[in-house]
């Protein structure tokens, strides 16, 4: 269990590090979506391997193709199929690990859970799963873009200590992707960059804060009680490989306020209510307000350090690691399309919910 | 939708404020557990109004009546039904909110959505909906205790800038009820209860941070890639009213430190594998480790403030709003119970998955 | 786990026959909806017990209580919970089967799965369970009837061997009810009560066969290969007590014909496509055409029959056992309801997919 | 959505006829059962075109490809992805359907819902999507094979008129395939090829009756109310293309008897408890008791019929139909593995949950 996201906008993914492939099931697509593989695949790129000198060199075009659910540019309505062949495997570089735990890894936990594992990369728990999110976010951002205005942006706030200034708005998709680390603060990108080289050069790892704005989704979307909006998105980041927290809004900050300072006035512009400030994050009471959703997410540095680690094997006696291979420094530049895919995800499966239990017309 | 929570231990609820009843039906708990209504209130007695002067003095007593699925002290294994009925009904109090939108509430949304809403405490959006997750939190809290040695505690670790010093290992829940705002260190209990009254007294409100504890939770507990235990946590969390943030061992924190500083070290002690540090906080790749599960929860400061504010009615008109009636100036002493509570469902869920799924012996 | 139904339109039940209460949370209900407890009551008062001479005498007035999700009229949009206490109980009626197995009931499984039963009445596997499916499928009805122009509309086609004559259309309500057997052949209908109350007289039980018309369904709904439309009505039908088979369109019968036979024939009517004949039942490749969708199911005669039987007790001893108490000699009219009920869920839960689903204007 | 099937042990089907693969996800399937692609490519065999000469001649090898979850003959706990490519692809044989809609296929129901179709094959609607069935009813079909000791036999019992005559009990499986037409009885096996025979001959098809027992089922498999085993056992057959009707234990017959006739009587017999008769079919309550599960499909005759048929194009035109190609005059032989297949696939559902729940000792 576990690899299936959503009800209405069902994902079910697919495939191990090495394996033959990676791949997602896209069930609940709405038919006659103008869809190209085009739409997956510059999605995908973002997320690719060797995309720049700050992330793995593994070699992996991850090149997408579409196995069912599309005809003439339009969607079936039926599951579309999508599959990225695994390439470049080196499964020697894993033979010291076969037999030991890598620290931070989820080596110790898989044995635990399935008393098997497959070993190279990681098998299922590699960063390499993460393409199908990447493929079927894709889709839900077509949906968006074509059924809702909804425009949807993350980028590199913080990596390590280096932190970019707060923005007045959301920034533009070529704003973020003007630097390989996809910080849309020149200035800061470019420190970021500098301060992942120094950390790789030195065999070591680190992390940061990824911030996303959810642009232009209609007031109304979300559910009470339990599948609140930023519930699902909670769940959608934690879920994320190397995610360790979630924020929206005003978030942990927020909670220094008084209720006097943090509470959103409404006002009427522009022939619709909106709120002065936005510490609601775009979202009260579990349902989106119109204004924009604007959330973090915090990823740790990269558990694969090429330095001597301690640890044990599977019969716990004592042994140390060296780690070798192709690994990022730094997951943060690669966890944006990730990010801006579960994002889609979840707000597509939202807006499908709404038109389902739109307002009976009660004259 | 949004008021059903789980898959193999699955919980309905229903009820607002000031209608008839809220209650809730669990669906999923194993047969011949032993279970009593007491198990059930003495949960439900931490979460009420008018436990002590530092919150809410509406008054409620909160008896929960048992429906259904219980016989002779053992549950029959079909659904439990419990229903706690609303007494303490007071509609003219809000009599001044019945066109207006209060800030940082859900009237607006709510209004977006179905179009229409139960103004009286602010109906299904209210509080009391978390009567529901806490009674059936209760029977996954027993099943835990029976079929494994799980042990939940939550605390108030920080209110507005008053923070208690670090713990070493997780509180009793002695220490924790010793003070009326649920925090386990004296000094720093006492000054949070005088900041409440403080702000109480000022019409104002303050927000804070609920740390949880999980013990005893056995390796291999969660799903990889989706329903990881972190991510489930992290849905259950954020779903609960004011929730604004989540994080899990390291969280934000860990964000700044290198991965050379973060990952944590195995070790063999006991006849059991274990970590020198826990900065993955009890899970790894989205499985139990067998070390202490421990997460954090923002909560934002009330938005109901007995302070004059500016927002709009229906119409977009301009209104000032004036809110009377009794309400917490700080929701943090009760939502302890509620975070124990979604937290032993989480489990619950994930224990029924473990037994599902456990591992065919291949000889 | 198994006590829940639908997953837009879903609805969680509860209750044992001789317990505090049933009842239902219906959850997806859109908002706005006009509801009246009225329009639930007039279905449950043609499932009730005591109603006529052919069914039993327990005296139960089952009467609803609405306990959330309406104000004023209308549906809130957020879950509707409905009760019907159980009133009239004999558990001393029950002292002889307390440890002996009923045959073709429920009493040896119940034990093999839960390992504890609740006796009286059969607990959960009573007949009492139905009045929460008929509660929610009278909410679907309403929800039906508003957003689209669908009819329901069952009969007892069959009692024992005495069968009406086909219909060349769908039966009205009045037609029906103007039998206590809930026959629309009045002739038929009057040697089906004489059966029955010969049966009865005997100590005996019968079966038969409902036949049930949705009138007005538009082409379109259902899904492809797993959530046909037939499929979920199947499940639907053979999910109510006592039901033994389900066929619709030409059922078992039409697979004695040729295919040059069988097809139904397309042509344009009133400018629609329609089929000249249905022996497709209205649902072809698991979707709706248009046409009216027609299936009937088996009943079993009733288990409970006041005869002596040889049975054994708990411990594999042979027993004779000797009913008394209050049962249905047929449960076909009271069937009838149930079998809308659960019609009715199946429509409701795949219209609000259908809207979830609409097509995307591709231009 | 409709594509996904099952909830503890889910699969996710994809493909279209005449598109890249077929293919489908197993999601839950425990970890460590020992699985080869001969497991699955030996049932795949049994419902592939070619297989004999009274199905179509379609030259379609399906040699299935595990593309995911498998490692050294072991599951590893995560999902199994298998694919079948679509080969032999005549796309102009559709021609002259690509306006037109074929009676009693899908092709109007399709475009009613979708406003778009992939005509070739009928594309989602075809039976090659039955590939994806067989394959993930292989893996369930393993599993049930160790971790209980289910056996899983159907045939076809009748076709057109000719029925075989009753069983005492189940037959093997060699004693089903030694006739191409999967009947165990030789002599109507026989006629019943030649029935076949001759109405392809004629242009025509038949349909028929498939029988399947499952044995070895213990007791205490299913669940109360809704997901009774008969009840996901009727969707799971209604969803397979063609089918009209299910029963099972007496059926529809039964329904013709008295309840002191049909009432199967307890015995105790080898230190178990056992019925006499077996007119519940294995099931009461909706839980299984330990006998033979034993039901029946309907089967419809082959839509595809190679003469001249009356029908309407999409504009509603009149228009003359005459189908070309390779078709199956009879759906029965190829249906047999599918059916065991759904079944395995409802078993290991409810064999999975089984473990989930099982009794919580309460000493």
């Amino acid at each position: 269990m576990g690899s299936v996201f959503g009800t209405l906008f069902r994902v079910s993914t697919w495939g191990e590090s090495h394996g033959v492939s990676v791949g997602v099931v896209v069930d609940g697509c709405p038919a006659r979506l103008p869809l190209s593989r085009e739409d997956i695949q510059k999605e995908l790129d973002k997320r690719r391997p060797g995309q720049s000198d700050i992330v793995t060199p593994r070699k992996e075009a991850d090149e997408v193709r579409i196995l069912s659910g599309l005809r003439d540019g339009l969607t079936l309505g039926t599951p579309i199929a999508m599959e990225v062949m695994n390439t470049d495997q080196r499964p020697s570089a894993y033979d010291n690990v076969r037999d030991v735990f890598r620290p931070s890894h989820a080596d110790y936990t898989y044995m635990a859970k399935y008393g098997i594992r497959a070993v190279e990369g990681g098998g299922r728990s590699s960063a390499r799963e993460t393409i199908a999110r990447v493929a079927a976010g894709a889709v839900a951002r077509k949906l968006l873009s074509v059924i809702s205005g909804v425009r949807i942006v993350a980028y590199v706030e913080r990596v390590h200590d280096i932190a970019m200034p707060g923005l007045d708005e959301a920034p533009t998709e070529a704003e973020v992707e003007a630097s390989p680390v996809r910080c849309p603060h020149a200035d800061t990108a470019a420190r970021m960059v500098e301060r992942i080289k120094d950390v790789r050069r030195e065999g070591d790892s680190v992390g940061g804060v990824v911030r996303c704005h959810l642009c232009g989704v209609p007031a109304g979307l979300g559910e009470p009680v339990f599948d609140r909006l930023e519930a699902d998105l909670a769940k959608a980041m934690l879920s994320i490989p190397a995610s360790k927290g979630f924020e929206f809004g005003s978030g942990f900050a927020g909670t220094s306020l008084r209720g006097s300072e943090h509470n959103d006035t409404f006002v009427s512009r522009d022939g619709r209510i909106h709120t002065l400030t936005n510490r609601s994050g775009g979202v009260q009471g579990g349902i989106s307000n119109g204004e924009e959703i604007v959330f973090r997410v915090a990823f740790k540095p990269t558990a694969t350090i090429l330095r001597p680690q301690q640890t044990v094997d599977a019969q716990g006696n004592e042994a140390e690691l060296m780690m070798k291979g192709r690994h990022d420094p730094c997951v943060l530049p690669r966890a944006v399309p990730i990010v801006e895919g579960m994002a889609a995800l979840v707000l597509a499966e939202h807006l499908l919910r709404q038109r389902a239990q739109c307002i009976v017309d009660a004259e």
